[in-house]
């Protein structure tokens, strides 16, 4: 018998993956985070996802560990810190259309003012609900890869005017733009950017000088690339209009801190709860993949990963030496 | 001077409207429905929504009676009662794309379980989140005039099955079929229908005997085609899986005592209070049809149609005698 032990596991995750782990895995599931355990169970495999600090003593011992995200900065940060020698894995696309989706639901939320809709609607109060339509608006998609490709495809569909900005243009259908630019044509944005260096606070206070205003800025990728001073401060000087944030930069701390229920004082902290208290701005829990039809896929690929690693010691998607 | 009294007006409404109206007309606006008002304003041409209440004895002074709705049952039925002779007119379409894309936006926002997302987002809890895909949905769209087939566009944009209801069959890309038939294959329905003698009631409790569980339902057509005794009924029994709604049944009462904000104990208000408490149900104040553009339009057909009564004394679209 092999224990895997499983952090940031939610039920019906959890459920699925009970339902099809091999016999020989002794599995442990953790609602939480590893750094929000008391006593951290360790295993010579765990699975993570993003928001889990690997304690530093256990990287001699660890023989895998695979990220149930299709992002794997944390694990290669890891690896350097710790020089440890244990096989990584990632999952490969099993929720693109997933999070597309999620983007444009609050896209679309955003355009029409829901929370505030809702809100009102226990006064019947229709003042300051006026909309916008989304047929025939400019939508910038940044970073036009698995997900941002569907954020087009779906955009295209549904009568808007699409460009995209990416380092490496793939995607026919849609006109590619320097960032510059597109914030200066489009009426939404959507960040489905994974974090690298080059795109680590790229959607900053300075970069919307030229920026369109009333923009609605939807961010489905990395919360690093779009930090929550900078968007303050845009929605403050009305520059943006809405935004929606499905992911955060320190994300790990701001997860323990919410679910902790703590008063944090941190600036990172007063910004989150100053966004949080305003009706133009929806944030969503890091869910954006979390659909029957995506978790389906994952619970497969989890659970195929963990037999592969069994029987070769190898992840079938190892995480790279170096960032691609 | 001809005075005209706006009933039903919003802030936004008004401020548009003002910005036209020729001069010759001395306006008077008012947030409320006419019997919300102690002191109410008489005027010879009046202009309400669909949820005042015309007294009885202003019928034989009233010279003119403009619906800023596309919907005109209630002028009908006025006229009926009354036996009044004002001229009666009612908008063209101004909002069929504004009210499609709330339907499509509810329907979103329901599949992704949005209302549960944004309560669980300050505890960061992901339990109980797991949403669906339009992706390859089925969605019944009953009602395929003029906000239904724009439904029907947008679905097919975004990849879903669609297939509608209607007692003339006039979208070529559409696959017709009767309710029951509809029902028992739909994911999501939507409902925009006009309220005639043949709708109302259409979706109640028993009509769904044999149609697919754990549907999504959007109304945004008119309340008394699906009442809310029998929606509460069917999300109990999880026949429906959530449910959003523009309109509802007597909606001029449950505006005016949602206004009021007394503790009604009608059963309709009792339903109602039941609905808002779920986190399945999304309700809107009648406010499909507010998005800057439709706004735009409705403004200049009702100053259009003003202008035209005061120098013709008809309506450019004056309400039939009869239901067409």
């Amino acid at each position: 018998m092999k224990e895997v032990a499983f952090y940031e596991v939610f039920d019906e995750e959890a459920t699925a993956l009970k339902a099809c782990l091999p016999s020989r895995v002794k599995p442990y599931f953790f609602k939480n985070t590893i750094q929000e355990m008391k006593k951290k169970k360790f295993a010579p495999v765990i699975s993570i996802r993003t928001q889990s600090q690997i304690p530093d003593e256990w990287a001699p011992k660890l023989q895998g560990i695979l990220t149930r995200s299709t992002g794997y900065d944390h694990m290669m940060a890891f690896r350097q810190k710790t020089q440890s020698q244990a096989a990584c894995g990632f999952l490969m696309d099993y929720c693109s259309r997933a999070v597309a989706e999620h983007a444009f639901t609050l896209i679309l939320a955003l355009l029409k003012k829901l929370p505030r809709q809702v809100d009102q609607f226990v006064r019947f109060d229709r003042d300051r609900l006026t909309g916008a339509e989304f047929l025939n608006k400019n939508i910038l998609v940044v970073g036009v890869g698995r997900i941002g490709s569907e954020v087009a495809t779906i955009a295209h569909g549904c009568g808007m005017n699409v460009r995209g900005v990416d380092i490496n243009p793939r995607m026919a259908k849609v006109e590619y733009v320097p960032l510059q630019e597109g914030l200066a044509w489009a009426q939404v944005v959507v960040s489905a950017l994974p974090l690298t260096e080059a795109t680590r606070n790229m959607f900053n206070y300075q970069s919307y000088k030229k920026a369109r205003k009333g923009q609605v800025f939807v961010n489905v990728g990395r919360g690093e690339v779009a930090p929550l001073s900078g968007l303050k401060r845009l929605l403050d000087e009305k520059v943006l209009a809405a935004v929606g944030l499905d992911v955060f930069e320190e994300e790990g701390a701001i997860a323990a801190a919410l679910r902790q229920g703590k008063a944090s004082r941190t600036l990172l902290m007063r910004n989150l709860k100053d966004l949080l208290a305003r009706d133009n701005v929806i944030l969503t829990p890091h869910n954006a993949f979390n659909t029957t039809e995506a978790l389906d896929q994952k619970a497969r690929q989890t659970v195929h990963s963990i037999r592969v690693f069994l029987e070769r010691g190898v992840f079938p998607y190892p995480v790279p030496e170096h960032q691609p």
